[in-house]
């Protein structure tokens, strides 16, 4: 398959005068989405009512976007699910390596790791108790902290701040040797990166869908189980849904076969449908052609900036195999600076203490936009057209 | 307020020749719910893209809404949050509880409990290990089951299967005298009848919004926390939107104040915006007119279906004050049964082993179709239609 991006370009809706650099936060909407929900809402629920979970086919379509998303992220078909949130999945993955490592007691994980993962581990070291730990080290430190005490590595592959991309197969090699298991977060990942979770031998990945792959405010995670674990593993948040016969209404908890013993609850299927409608662009995708033209386009930004804006530092590796999908600089006036772009058009995000983030989704995002993008930061650094007073002003921001 | 159940009917989608007794089961679709999402898609996430969750409010959306279900439940404002679904919702309440009674050990459930909430206290006794044990009888000894070892009951007000009503202020304070919390479960009760949580002195409680509160397949669930315990609830489930400074990014995680410690991850907007829809019809509800009118109803279909169907034997309390908003039959045949009644427009829905379920919704359930639904339901039993083949033939159902 040769991806076709002007195609892709032109199924996204993207508002007049905005240069979006912010889809490694919040993905555009795809322009089918909302005709895809309303049909879901509409011809669906309001026609079918109970009978659109089989009718409609509500309840497959956790494992059935499932397996579009493996495709993207390197997993067998049939070991991906969708459904909760990150930070959910993050817990189930986690709380079941620990148990299948039941002699060692320390989650492994990161300084660069996204807070959200730390805090569910933190609270799972509570729940668990009897000496559970979670440590953090620096980035650079991980390779050299796997020790025969972790039982369990917690990873995110792309640093949500810097950009800097973690070797999953040489770390997962590692944490093997060590008898260690491994979580990997690929919320900067999926749909940023080629991921290739089968051939790194990861034993879990969780990752969102409302980033690069376009699902929308408040989409569902998802989550990956190797499948040499897919029948051992036990979600420690074991819902109905995860159930092997969930409609008998047993008494008892028993998981259901394979990957789906990870789903829980309901699944959000309004969610799901917009999802859907960003998956029928994604299918178009090859992650190798996404990948060369990501490289390409931040290439072209750091160059850009760099000659132009000696005041920003770049925060983010040079080195194409160190990072993901995003550039961030680093500025004491970030967050004033972030501001006075975005009122210009410009939209990338800042991120505490003094973080520039800028996303490159080659799917929407070309050249052209690049090319525009560094001319108006150079304007706003040459000029500190950020120094005033009104770009300082904290809202929160996401 | 008088309620007027003209307005309130109008504003839903049923479609033709369907009587909808499943409204307990998924509520049918307000007529602005299509409307409200296609907005939320295209006028905020397409317009407005990352600054939506603070331009369009997306991020107080959890409390904002879940103070308009506050009042349904007599729960105090600024104390009720949506999100993630009941059965995580359970998790977080229980985890919460025996942290907060930890001399204890037990959960208190009864057989009437919704499997989910009883497999994921399996799922949190399991990880806590420590001899955590959930305990579970019928529903009519949970009463004298209360004793100075229980550290929580986990209850569910209202029986999905036979309807049948617990005394919630009665339990209440049986529980507090022998020194035990309570999580409530309301799944069956929201929207259903008149809940006076701050009355009873209820200490957690959770519910689900696709029921009677009519947010669509896969809506978001809601958690209380009485605000007596309010700051002192540790959520098991510590995620970053629950944190009290969420967007600086701190390492280790700290509680937001009140009830907001309990939201997990990224809430699911489109969700919440049909969530929205129906809650505009709420609004224009009063419990007190919900319930007279409810119970007028249910016992118009008691007596028609008793006095034409002496084979259906009634599961559901006559007392009042001892059922919520469904009506239950047994019949050996009864999934036959619902089956031929769903191909003649009357929706209920079938409950292993033996269960025939009609909800009574009064929002879009008014007399006429109540006569009509007993008709059919007389018409199939006495010519056995429901005695064909492909009656039998059992498909999944919800």
């Amino acid at each position: 398959m040769t991806t076709d991006f002007a195609t892709t370009r032109a199924m996204f809706h993207l508002p007049e005068g905005v240069i979006y650099l912010d889809g490694n936060s919040l993905g555009p909407m795809p322009r089918a989405a909302a005709a895809r929900v309303a049909r879901t809402i509409e011809a669906e629920w309001g026609e079918m009512l109970i009978t659109g979970w089989n009718k409609a086919g509500w309840m497959d379509l956790p494992s059935r976007l499932g397996d579009r998303i493996a495709r993207l992220i390197g997993a067998e078909p049939g070991h991906v699910v969708l459904g909760d949130t990150l930070s959910i999945k993050v817990y189930q993955a986690i709380a079941s390596a620990l148990e299948m490592n039941p002699s060692r007691r320390v989650i492994l994980s990161d300084s660069g790791n996204f807070p959200s993962d730390l805090y569910m581990a933190e609270g799972l070291c509570r729940t668990l108790g009897a000496g559970y730990e979670l440590r953090v080290v620096a980035p650079e430190a991980v390779e050299s902290a796997i020790d025969d005490s972790i039982a369990v590595t917690m990873i995110t592959e792309v640093d949500y701040r810097t950009g800097r991309r973690h070797d999953m197969a040489r770390l997962t090699a590692k944490a093997h040797q060590m008898g260690a298991l491994t979580v990997w977060d690929l919320a900067h990942s999926a749909g940023a990166v080629p991921v290739d979770l089968a051939g790194a031998g990861a034993d879990f990945a969780v990752g969102c869908t409302y980033k690069y792959l376009n699902s929308g405010p408040g989409g569902p995670a998802f989550i990956y189980v190797a499948p040499r674990h897919a029948e051992i593993a036990r979600p420690a948040l074991s819902g109905w849904l995860g159930h092997d016969a969930p409609f008998a209404f047993e008494p008892s908890y028993r998981p259901a076969r394979g990957i789906e013993r990870m789903r829980v609850g309901t699944p959000p299927v309004l969610q799901l449908a917009a999802l859907e409608a960003a998956l029928d662009i994604w299918d178009m995708a090859d992650m190798a052609d996404v990948r060369a033209r990501s490289l390409a386009l931040s290439d072209q930004f750091i160059a850009g900036v760099e000659a132009a804006c000696p005041d920003l530092a770049l925060a983010t590796p040079r080195d194409h195999a160190a990072r993901g999908s995003q550039v961030s600089f680093r500025h004491a006036e970030g967050y004033a600076i972030m501001q006075a772009l975005i009122a210009r058009g410009v939209v990338g995000d800042f991120r505490a203490p003094d973080i520039l983030r800028f996303g490159f989704t080659p799917l929407f995002i070309g050249a052209d936009d690049v090319a525009r993008a560094v001319a108006i930061i150079a304007e706003v650094m040459a000029g500190r057209l950020w120094d005033r007073p009104e770009y300082r002003l904290r809202a929160r921001v996401t």
